[in-house]
This record gives structure tokens, C-alpha cells and sequence, in this order.
């Protein structure tokens, strides 16, 4: 595992959020698959800092060079390795970082894991930075999924105590999840927006931060993939979704709320559509004993708020093992959630693109 | 994956709920371990079915029969492997569900995953039977983790409507989770166990099902566990977790609750305590960067409503291609909540001791 | 990976020489295969011990039981589990070894790994007996792939010093490995038993045993199974081939003679053959880049001479940590080989089975 | 598998000849080892092309570039990830191969591995360049196992009919092999070097090339290393030793020769020195059952001859479906053995780091 990941597809994120640069090697792509390289740039965009007032202004281009697996365009088979490098790395900021570790974030742990040789400048390779490598590997995943008419896409959900409404989880349309995916607040109901805004804007106003939900979708999954019990669905997702920093929690369906549900009420009943057989509503998200019904497979996850903020916070100081007062000046994101989005449906689409190649579908 | 699991402690599950029997191989265990098999027994039989009249009638005296890997009830080293007998088996409630799947169990999608072939009579692989050998394995995880001061627990935090309050995640003490374990409605509060029953006895008179909450803790582990990325502590235990049938969501510390806190009320700051590093709140459920904080380890598990109900449900004739009612006769747990509580402990169990043992540390 | 091994097909073998049996998990299995239980028994009892007077007079049935995944005679995708009784088990032979480990056995080596904690009777989970679960599975995968127009099968090369002459790589036909496999010297040239016979009989009579060399074809396996680097058909047989207790050496196609060959000489011409390429000579053994031609796959496994003999050894009492000699009492296999050749055969089925499914032409 | 590999300290390759490098991943290693970089080059400079006048003209610097990991000259315990730039590409010599697959070489069974997409240029990912990032990540093996008392090294064997004499398994010292390595021709008799270099010139006259034999040996690694059946030390070694490319053949100890040897002398007796358990001859190659025994790891593999040859040779237009002569007029090395010695050394360091780190030895 570490920072490996997959069975059939798979893929090796390697990189710092203050060193050269990031990337990431995928093995086990099928040959002979064209990638659109603007659509690539597009959903590198989506993830990228300094695209709004509510994110960080740390500028980076986040231009994925690959060097690998590609000839003409067309994978090869081969390994595809892509790099990202770091254009705009301002490590002054994070100095003091390795004796005072911040809180929320993983530089105790990461000290403690790697006996105080971890980098920890930025987050090192622990930094929400490390999302660049996945979302790109996702979004060549999105592309060979979508030539077997699969779209997966989602939206914010929930920025602090405001929501969108959720997915109707039996109308799902592709086009639709295309054209959210256009802003870079993603929402069903745009007039949320402005609500969402307001409550970042004010948080930032008190050094602090927000978090948020977000759900995502994939439609056009067909019946029958995933294997039973450790293979299954939301196993392989959840393993994955996971590796974004800042998620606390996954649901799938109807997710915690079937702990209030009636089994009456929970289960999906079936009916004949077109010959082909349905689902009536879909609390299941799409997926029973781990494996898919071919009704829209949804999930949400959540996003704690980021945890670099302005304000003073209580923290220790390891070399000295005395309490200590922590200011973090760097330049960070207010509310990381919609820049959360793309790499959590890039991790949706590397799960199920896997689970897909497992069963011999792609 | 499938039905395999682990990296450095190996688990491979097989058998079906109306066959032979179930059963589990341990690969990777350490050697030397004596196990206590009354203590194993115990775990077991806080699984089965039959001990309480809210579950399954369904009577299995769930005995473990340890074929390889123990002599002298200590481990060789060598792959244990357990083997539970189904003695109770009734196959003439299941005879048509090849041609009429159950809504909301795996009967359709497990259909079409393997073709037609897979056993439906009892869910075949997919039953919630496949949680014995589970449990077993976790029961064998928590005796070697107790040695090194690790103990693992839980309780129910919700059946249907009626919450019990959830644990305090800085004061979790291994004595409680040992006495709460002893109970077959496991509560924080005792005197929820009435209004719980109540709700159960309801639903069973509707010919209905309830859904629930678990939450289970891990206290002692040491702080530095888990890796980077996909190899996180969230990561790891949720790959396993949903392994789990039923469960439909998973949080972590504050879970989903983070969405709406600001991060200077998320953020855990650290102090010094007796000369360690511990932080004075525990939202992220002693987990930062997928590693692990030394404070208690924390997490829910949403289970829904067991999808065998008595109630007549509308599915499809599969042979026929057309709509169809469907009675389901035979014994079921209006609800399941209590029976997978050690069932998802035993999980958590294999997890953090697969990570022991991939850092060197079991 | 320990008693693990696979990709897509997995196995997870258990079970000591003198504990209560050995077994195996197959996992991943395609469903709707029929299993002929008969042709299992056959493959099973080339490996038993007692049918032939230079093999062990131990007689054990090795009568498969199958727990799960099978229903009606058909796999039905779910772990297929398969227990194989000990029946015949003398322990009082090997008391002593716990303390003066056997020479050339994995005595030693196992009581340093698990700390002394390694059930030593008759070899534990180290046995060559281990080999009957192996050739179980092997022999379920050889069933499966025969439907796929494969066929997997092999000869005793050499015994001591006498030799038969090796398989004709172009010209190796499933009809003639089905018939060389009626017979418990397996050969392509029958002459040779007695010769091979007399030589083990004289090793015998001294207390003595022999080794050899076993040659194992694939035939049928298409063009382009296996992928590059690591996933390469010799790293995947190898890596399964070496489980196989006494083995110390694999090679494939014209294997360590490549060396004193010119390119010339050992590059394989490619021509046109009814519509399809082949080459035509085949010193790459059916391998190019680790990945299939179409023409027959051929190794060799070298096995060395059963590590149990009759005369009084040099070994040491580890309790004592002082020089000893050792006599071994038990019953043995003057050779082993005609029995190792059933295993092989499996281990390169296992192999085969596992590439043809992952790259889902199973 | 495909181009990953490992457990527990893991590599992910890419790249191809003709590309814009390539490169490796390394996942899992220790944190807080120094890093020699002077010594990572001489060991990059040992493979590469370009260094002799047996070798390829191709002359590239194969300078490593680390873009992360490694902070200050130490490992950070996050993945350390290599590019080395390809600068010496002319892709005019392989215009044709994609038509016309060169026998010996990958170029058919790749294009029907990958639907013809791979990249055939100098082979692409199939090509012996992709042994320059193995022998890098081999190196910073070699360098964290040196500071556990563990050296491997090795020497060229056999090249054509000339044989260079074998290690003595039971001496085989440290200095030595550190000696060895400093010579293209690493013999353990210098005065066969002449005839080897004769032997090669004769071929590169005759527009052809020779194979030849390495053998490598790991001194130091204590016992207890590796797992029963399929993580034994022979299983992992070949595992990844099968990945450079021509290797068609590995033996362990005695290897072949265990077939014509009796039991009681191949059977290495033990005895005690210096209070330690040792064994008085080495015909296991130090592997019982797996698992080391202390003693010196002694392994060889036979490495076929450079399929590029000069003279014409016969083959199919894949395009045409008829057959064709081909003539390579790039440049190639008539013997890849001085080169390919390093390389396999590197696939040992990695298995044996990979199986102390699996047992928390590292």
C-alpha cells in the first residue's frame, strides 16, 4: 500500500509539496487509448491553487508533463508516468515546522512514523499537493471510462452548515455532471454559491477555515463488477478515497441514514425497464453485496476544514517537549472543498477503471 | 481482494450459508502467540445467531475447529486456519431465489457478477454468515494486540431512532470496552436497551426490519502506525469494514460532523502530558495523514436494515423477464445491529494488526 | 506472498504434515466450470505417497474434500475450499527434532524464523505433504484451462544420472502428455524406468537418495499472455515453482545452454503457418519479453535428492548448541521426483490459469 | 505485477529506450538512510552503455535525477522516485520493426499483448534500458543493506563456452566482491577475461553475439529471512530477477547439478562455530525451505544471447502476413553479460531488502 494503490490498474504517487515536484506512474492502463490532453489541463485546472479568491493564491500551472506509456497521443500499454513540478515553492514559511507540529495536520504523525526524517515542508509528500498526481490519474481513468459510457462527476454538497441539495440517485444524467463540473463551485442549485462564499469569506476573516461534503456519481457502471466481500465496491473505493487528505467519512446510498430506515423502506425493489432489469429507488448507491446493480453508484465523503489557519494555536515543541504557541503564516486555502472535488471523482474513476479491468470490462 | 485480505496479516475467507461450512485462513501470524479458546469461543458467540430473541432463530453452535497453525494452543507461524460447520441449514426457504432475488441483497448482482452460477440458497458467500470466520480471525487479532496493550471495543450507537450517546474519544478505557462487551445489547448507557427492544419489536410485528450504528474504538495503539496515502489508517480499516454486509458508511473522529466545523474548533492541539505528545480533543479520531496520534482510534459504522423482511416486496422473475412479488418465509434478525457489532470489531482488530505487523511493530 | 500466491487466481495452502490435514483456498475461480471429481482423484494420487515401492511407504488417500465454492459439481465463483485428511500420521519419528535439526530440511531455518514456535513433526507446514493441496488446485485450474484448449503437462527428465531425452519444444502434443501421465515414471521414453528404478533401488539400499529433473510444457496457451517486467510467465512460474519444496533451479526454453549460444543460433526465426505466425524453433521456451509466442511454453525444474535418508548425519543439538549426530527413523522417499512432477505440473497451471485471467481471456 | 513489484519496500518502472527516459519508483524504504550518491553512480556507471568496446556505442550518461525522498542526502521514508534522462536516441534504426518483429525480441508478443500500440522503438518498455532505473533502485539497496552487514556483488560466470571458475559458497567475502566490481569484466580469475573478450570479438565479426552466465552472491544476511512456500527467498529472488530482460534460467546453491548428487552429499551437515549454527558446505546456496541460513545466498542465471545480431534474419511482415527478411543495423552489444551483471545483482538487493523489511529486519 503506501502510496501505491490498485490491483489492475495501479498506480505509484510519489512527490513533495515543497521538493521538485509530484507524479505519478500508472501500470496496467489498456493499449491503444487516445487521451484528449485539453481535457487532461481541464481537470488539472479544476484541482489547482490560485483559481479563486477562496483558495490558496500559492500560483501553480500544475502542467502534466508525461514521459511515459504515450506514443502519438495513444497509450501503449506501457507504464504512463506523469510529473507535475512545483513551480512556486516558498519553503520560508514552514521553518519552524519540524520542532512545532501543526495541529490537524500530519507532522506528528509523520515525525513519529519516519523518526523525524519526514519532510515537512509544505506537509511534504503528505500535502493536499499530492492530490495533483491522483487527479490526473483519474482523469485518464475518466476518459477510457467514458468510451465505454461510464461519466463519473459530483458536486459540493455541504460548505460549513450550508446545503445543496443532494443527487436524486435514479436521475443522474452525464450531461449533467458534465456541465457542474464547468464551475469551479460545482453545485446543483447555483444560488448556493453565494451563501457558500459568505460563509468561506468569513471564516477567513477570522484566520479560520470551513469544511464541507461532497458527492459524487458514476453513471453508466454496468451490472455485475467488484467481487464479494473485500473486493467489493466500497471497499476498493473507500480505500482509495481515503488517500485524499482531509476526508473523515464515506456513505454510500442512502449511507447513514439507513441506521434510521426500515428494511421496507431501505431495500430497492426491481422492475422490468426496457428489458433490462431496474431498480425502483436506490438507497443501495447502486451497489449490493459489494457489486454493482447498474443503477447510478453515489457516495459522499466528508471534508474536514483545512488546518493550516491564521489564528494562534496550542501546540508542543518536540525538540523540547514543552507547550508551545504556533502562528502559521503560509498561504492556504480558506476552504478546501471545491479544489477536494476533482480528486475525489479522480479517485472514484481509478476504482472502478481497476475493478472494471479486473473483471475484464475495459 | 475478493475474498482475501491483508498485507502482512492475510486473511482468506471461504464457505457459504447453506453449505458445509464457513471458514478462515490466517496467514502472517506471529509465532509463539498462545490463543484462549474460551476467549475465542466467546467472540463467536457474541456473533451467532439464536442467543437473543430480537435475532435469527436460526440455532449454530458457531464452534471453531482449528485445523493447522496451533500446537500446543500456541501459533506455529504457520497459516491458521479455522473451520465453523453449519449445522442448522434449511435450504427449502430459498428454493426460488434464483428466479426471484431479494431486494436489497446480492442475490441479483451476485446473478450477474458470476453468471448464474453463484449459490443463492442463504446468500451463498454474500450471507452475513461469512462474518463468523471474521469474527474468528479478529477474535485471534485482539488477544495477540492485548498482549501488546491494545484493546479494541465497541457499542451500539443507535438502533433505528433511539441513539445511546457516543463515546467521549479522550476517555476510553479499556476495563469499559471489556465489561460493555459482555452484553448482547452493548451500550454506554445501559437503559437504552428497553427503548431499543421496543423498536425492534415494533418493526418484527410489521414483518419489518431496523437499522443501526455502531462505534468502535482501538485504545493503545502507539502513535506512528499506518502509511502514507493509500496505506492509512482510515484506508486500511475501511477496506475491511465494508467487507461487512450491511454496512453502507464509515466516519472517523468527528466523521461527518467535520463538515461543519470551522478548523480552529477541529483542529486537536497537543500538549504534554506525563512526557508524551497527546492533544487535549480527539476530532480526528487519533488518526492524522492516515497515522496514527497514540490517542484512542475511533469510528462508526452505519449498518442498514436487514433486507429480509416478511413483508410481500415487489422484484422481477429473472427466467421470465417480468415484474413479480416476492414473500421471503424463512428466520431472520428484524434486526442485525447487535450481531455485527463484534463483527466490525473484529475487522477493526485485523487491521490495526496487519499495520502492527507491517511496521515492524507485532 | 508466504503460503499467498496470485493475482487474479489466488491460493492460500494451510496445514502441517502431522497436524489434522492440509488444504487449500482457491479464490477467484471463474464460475460455471464443471469439476470432473474423478480426474481431480487421478491428478491427487499421482502425488500420493504409498503407491509405488521407491516412494514413501506412508499411504495416505488424499481423498480431496471440497467445503465450499462448488455447487451441484459447477464453481460458482466464490472461494473454493478443499481439505485433505491426514490419516496416516507416526509422530513418534520425529520427537528429536525439535532439537538436532535434519540436514538439507527446513528444520533449522524454520525454528530461527518463528522463534522456535514451528511444529517440526514431520516438517510442519515446511512438508513436502503441502504439495497435495498444490496439485489439488493445479488440478482444478488444468480442468479449466483444457476447456480453453490448453493443456499442461510433463515428464521426468533425469534421475541421478540417467536421463531421457527432453521434449522436442516445436513438437509437443496434448495426446502424449496425457498419456505419459498414466504412468508413475513419467517418461518419453519407457526404457528408461528400469534404468531409473535400479539407480534409486542402489541409493536405497545404501540409505541413500536420489534427485532429477523434471520437464513441464504448456500447449495452447495463446500469444500475448503476460506482461512486461515483473508479470512475465518465467517470473510468475518461478515464483509459484519454488514453493515446491526441493527445488533449486527453473529454466526455461533452452535455459542455462542460451549461454553458450550465439544469437544466431538462439534466436527463434518467425514464419507464416496457416495464416498464423509462429517461429520455427523455439529456444525461448514460448516466452519473448515474458510474455506468451503461441508456441508450446517448456521449463525444466532441477529437484534435489530427498533430504531424509537413512545415515547417520552431522547436525548440531540446539538446545545444547553442541555438534551431534543424527539418525532419522521415519519413512522416506528414496526419490522424489515422480511425485514433485504432479506438483510442478499444478504450479504451472496455478501460474498459467492466473495470466489468462488477468488479462480476462479465462 | 507488470512493471511493480515488491511487499514490502516496492518499485513501479517506466520508460522506454527511445522515449524521454526512464525511471523508478521506490515505496517503502527506510527512513534516515544516507544516501552515497557517488556510489549510486559508479554502480548507474557499471550498466551503462557506451563504457567498453563490447558494449553498445549508444553512449548515454545515464546521470540519476532524485525528484523525491530524499531530503539532504537521506531518505525521508517517502517514496523516492528516479529519472534518468534519455539522451542518445536514434530512432531511425527501428522504423520498420513494427512490421517486421525482430526475432528474439519482444516486438511480436508485445504487439499482440497491446493490439500493436506498444511502442517498438529500441523495444520500448520491453527494452534492457529499463535495467538502468532496477539497477539504481538496486543500488540504494545495496547501500541501506551494507550498513546491515550485508554485501552483494557478484561476477561474470561464463561468457559463450568460456568459464570463469564458480564461487566457493562457503568463502565469499565481502572485500572481494567489493573488489570485483570495479572491473567491466568482474571475474574472479582476471586471466579469463582475455579469452571472454576474444570470444566476443570473434562473434561481433561474424555479425552475431554470445550469452553467457552470472553468478551473484549475498554475504551477511542473517538467518530466519523469508517465508514458507511461496515468499521463500528462491521464489522472491526469481521473481524479480526474470525481470531483466534475456534471462532464461536461476539457480540457487548447487542448482541443476542437485539432480545427479545422493542426499548425503547434498545435505549440508551443520556444526557449531563461534557459538553460532553454520553448516560446513553450502549446497542449499544458504536457502532451506525458504528461509536463509546464514550462510552465503549464492545464485546464478543465464542470460541469453543480444537478439540484435547483424545478420540477416528471417521473420514475418505482421502487416502482410508473409514472411520477409529483416537486417538491424542499429547498434547493439554483441555481449550483454559485463552489463547485465549489475543489473541482477541490483533485483538481489532488492528481494533481500524487501524480505528483511517484510520480517522488520530493516
Amino acid at each position: 500500500m503506501a502510496s501505491m494503490w490498485g490491483n489492475s490498474i495501479k498506480i505509484s504517487i510519489f512527490g513533495e509539496s515543497h521538493g521538485m515536484g509530484v507524479g505519478v506512474v500508472i501500470d496496467g492502463l489498456p493499449a491503444g487509448e487516445k487521451l484528449d490532453v485539453e481535457q487532461l489541463r481541464f481537470e488539472m485546472n479544476r484541482r489547482a491553487p490560485g483559481n479563486d479568491p477562496t483558495a490558496t493564491p500559492r500560483k501553480e500551472a500544475d502542467e502534466p508533463e508525461i514521459c511515459s506509456g504515450l506514443l502519438e497521443g495513444v497509450t501503449t500499454g506501457a507504464p504512463l508516468c506523469c510529473v507535475i513540478e512545483n513551480a512556486n515553492v516558498r519553503s520560508v514559511d514552514y521553518e519552524r515546522l519540524s520542532r512545532l507540529p501543526r495541529p490537524g495536520h500530519a507532522d506528528y504523525t509523520g515525525a513519529v512514523r519516519f523518526g523525524g526524517w519526514n519532510d515537512v515542508r509544505g506537509g511534504g509528500h503528505f500535502s493536499g499537493r499530492l492530490t495533483a498526481p491522483l487527479t490526473f490519474a483519474g482523469a485518464v481513468c475518466k476518459q477510457i471510462l467514458a468510451r465505454r459510457g461510464i461519466t463519473i462527476g459530483g458536486h459540493i454538497l455541504a460548505i460549513g452548515t450550508v446545503y445543496d441539495h443532494a443527487f436524486d440517485p435514479m436521475r443522474i444524467y452525464p450531461e449533467r455532471l458534465e456541465s457542474i463540473r464547468g464551475h469551479y463551485f460545482a453545485l446543483l442549485n447555483a444560488e448556493c454559491e453565494q451563501q457558500m462564499r459568505a460563509v468561506i469569506a468569513e471564516a477567513q476573516e477570522d484566520g479560520d477555515s470551513v469544511g464541507g461534503i461532497v458527492e459524487v456519481a458514476a453513471v453508466g457502471v454496468p451490472a455485475g463488477i467488484g467481487t464479494p466481500m473485500f473486493g467489493g465496491v466500497e471497499n476498493v473505493i473507500s480505500s482509495i478515497v481515503f488517500g485524499v487528505p482531509a476526508v473523515k467519512g464515506i456513505e454510500f446510498g442512502a449511507g447513514f441514514n439507513v441506521a434510521r430506515m426500515r428494511g421496507s423502506e431501505c431495500n430497492d425493489p426491481y422492475t422490468i425497464e426496457h428489458d433490462k432489469v431496474v431498480t425502483t429507488q436506490n438507497n443501495c448507491g447502486g451497489i449490493l453485496g459489494g457489486i454493482t446493480t447498474g443503477m447510478p453508484i453515489v457516495l459522499r465523503a466528508a471534508i474536514k476544514p483545512t488546518p493550516s489557519i491564521a489564528q494562534k494555536q496550542h501546540t508542543v515543541d518536540l525538540r523540547e517537549k514543552r507547550d508551545a504557541l504556533l502562528t502559521i503564516n503560509g498561504r492556504h486555502d480558506p476552504c478546501i472543498v471545491p479544489r477536494a472535488l476533482p480528486a475525489i471523482e479522480a479517485a472514484v474513476a481509478l476504482a472502478i477503471a481497476d475493478m472494471m479491468s479486473e473483471t475484464g470490462r475495459l
